[in-house]
């Protein structure tokens, strides 16, 4: 291992085989926290090669479980989100999918640190299971079209002790090793098809532009050289993605999108990673399908499927309904030039804390044009009386700003 | 922990209060050896200031306990080598300059690679006391003028773990973590003025003699930092210094060069390293007392004295006898040109291994002219007769060669 590191810490390349006995003996012991966080400092300072990343991915999907889905029965697809603030993509778009034909199995993590997470959003439906056996979730996907549990200790146990460590050792940018991450993650998920959106901006994990469509480039290849389709979505996160933040407030807002009542930018997104699923599925004509599915209610009675399906209480489900917010407004009028994105995350994340419908419902964009007065924020739930302070997390100019894209970039 | 290794990883320094507080925690259990390992890769990468080694340097002294010698009663003197082969310096230089009135308290380490350790090599003496708690070993320095003992757990307990960390991490070479680890210890043993032996060349921590130099000039500032006196040897490792390679066979090369029959070039560095000892501790006239010193046998008594006070059995010292050696021979004659002074290392610690007068004894020097069938090596010890493949360690060469310098430089 000393001599691995070594190799690393002069800018060399490790072999497949290298990378394959270093997560073996990470596993077993033989090589110790130690050394895998030198050689994960290596990394970041010298980077990794492409070869590198698929070999480490391949080295992480075989330490543990995988899930197998027969390719002769269709195509399944699993979506992926680097992690947003107000996100409900996944919530809708798999359903939708679903309800157009395709075949979703989707692992989901849990809120970290500013960005939610949507295994956190559906445990607020009262008895919906996220901790699915790999049996019993290969056999849902089967069933229902769709599935989202939580990623198990089961797949993939390198990755798991690999992040953690990774992530108090201050070792995390290093494209090779966060694109492993995510990939082995979904390669052993068992999906032949992935969707994964890439946040960029001040809240996401790639802040630049450029780093967030090279990270998508590697999933994309990556997962390629795995003999899996892919496609990538650069997307924006300089301002939450829809319209409210928290967990059960954000299932009510898919309830509502799925309803017909949705945001306009979430709208726009949700269709296009829809119809990117349901095009890997091998089913044409998607972006119509997307859109017949989400306006006929299929895509509504296959969300409330699933919850059936994994146990959730489909009646407690329509009954969710949020208190009487606390409004929070602008102190003076202009325009919205920027939005405090991860300090509203971590808030979305406190307020949802003691109370499953407790977060934010966000009235102001970045562009809009604000009356002095008019309404910036919501929010709700229980500990909602200590929100005020957040008006300044709205950076409201005189001079009128450029909106950044929705959708950046998107790779096949 | 987590945004200091950030802020190394970026290039940053880190504060005293920083290093401070990252080897309490370290000794404590708040900061993890992954941490502390992806910190020292992240200096191996970035390098540290001398403040910052400074800085570790006080951190890591004060996680242990410290000797004191009042300087009222006279500057005490340590000397440190980097690590060599055939290296006896220490084991004559210190009862030299005591013999010159100088006191020298002398804490010294094992063999490490392929180096010898001045502390296995006292062990052979029969009944020699190494490890010596620190009050005896002050006193003895008080009442002999000299002690060498070996470094204790007590002393510095932090780079001890470092070190070990380091080591298996591949996070050795930076120079700022090698020049703490070395002062550190050097500062905790008490003495108020050091002398150093950075050794280069192919067989030396230090390959580069720039590097070496580099070193060396860190080793001296960071000690007169702390108020101390020091000096700087840069000297040669491309060749063992002495005649001999092992534990009980050097001792023997010791009491051999105390009775004036010295080889040569060990000679020129002893009395060059012992004046420095000699008037660190304020005496004047060094390099002629030194040179008395040995010359009238008061050296090779108060070497005598020194194993006494240890408990080691003097008499026995006296008996120390080589047997009949098997010679290893030149297969063509020519010029020595090279040699591999690391599997001469390793040999020698192989060969006293079981025996502790096992070794080599060194026949060829570079640049030597050598007639087919000449001595190269002596090999000595149960285990010599596996020696004789070492005749390709010498690389001979038609051509005559030049001879590397014994002092590259010293500084004060």
């Amino acid at each position: 291992m000393r001599q691995c590191i070594e190799r690393k810490r002069a800018g060399g390349e490790l072999s497949a085989d290298q990378w394959d006995g270093i997560i073996t003996a990470f596993m077993e012991g033989g090589v110790d926290e130690a050394q895998m966080a030198a050689l994960c400092m290596a990394c970041v300072w010298r980077g990794m090669s492409f070869d590198e990343a698929f070999a480490l991915t391949g080295a992480m999907v075989r330490s543990g479980a995988t899930i197998t889905f027969d390719p002769a029965r269709g195509i399944v697809a699993d979506k992926h989100s680097s992690g947003g603030v107000s996100d409900i993509v996944s919530l809708v778009a798999v359903p939708i999918a679903a309800a157009c034909g395709a075949r979703v199995a989707k692992l989901s993590g849990r809120a970290l640190g500013h960005t939610g997470g949507t295994i956190d959003k559906l445990e607020t439906i009262p008895g919906f299971n996220v901790a699915l056996d790999l049996d019993r979730f290969a056999k849902q996907v089967e069933r229902v079209g769709c599935a989202i549990a939580s990623q198990t200790d089961a797949l993939v146990p390198a990755d798991k002790r690999i992040y953690r460590l990774r992530d108090r050792t201050a070792t995390v940018p290093a494209m090779g090793l966060i694109a492993a991450s995510i990939v082995s993650k979904k390669i052993a998920g068992g999906a032949h098809a992935f969707v994964f959106d890439v946040k960029t901006g001040a809240a996401a994990f790639m802040r630049d532009p450029k780093d967030a469509l090279e990270l998508a480039g590697w999933l994309v290849e990556i997962a390629k050289r795995f003999g899996r389709r892919a496609t990538a979505f650069v997307t924006d996160m300089h301002q939450p993605l829809g319209r409210s933040i928290g967990t059960g407030i954000e299932v009510l807002e898919a309830r509502e999108f799925l309803a017909g009542n949705a945001d306009e930018r979430t709208r726009e997104l949700v269709l296009a990673i829809s119809a990117a699923v349901v095009t890997a599925c091998g089913i044409d004509n998607a972006p119509q399908r997307v859109r017949e599915a989400l306006e006929s209610g299929r895509a509504a009675a296959k969300f409330r499927e699933m919850i059936a399906a994994q146990d959730g209480d489909v009646a407690a489900f329509e009954a969710l309904k949020l208190d009487e917010p606390l409004t929070v407004t602008a102190a003076h009028g202009g325009y919205v030039q920027a939005v405090d994105v991860v300090k509203l995350g971590y808030e979305g994340r406190r307020l949802s804390e003691h109370d499953p419908l407790g977060g934010l419902r966000v009235a102001a964009r970045i562009g809009d044009r604000i009356e002095p007065g008019a309404p910036l924020l919501h929010a709700y739930g229980r500990d909602k009386k200590h929100a005020t302070h957040l008006s300044s997390t709205f950076t409201i100019t005189h001079a009128p700003c450029n909106v950044p894209p929705l959708v950046y970039e998107t790779l096949t």
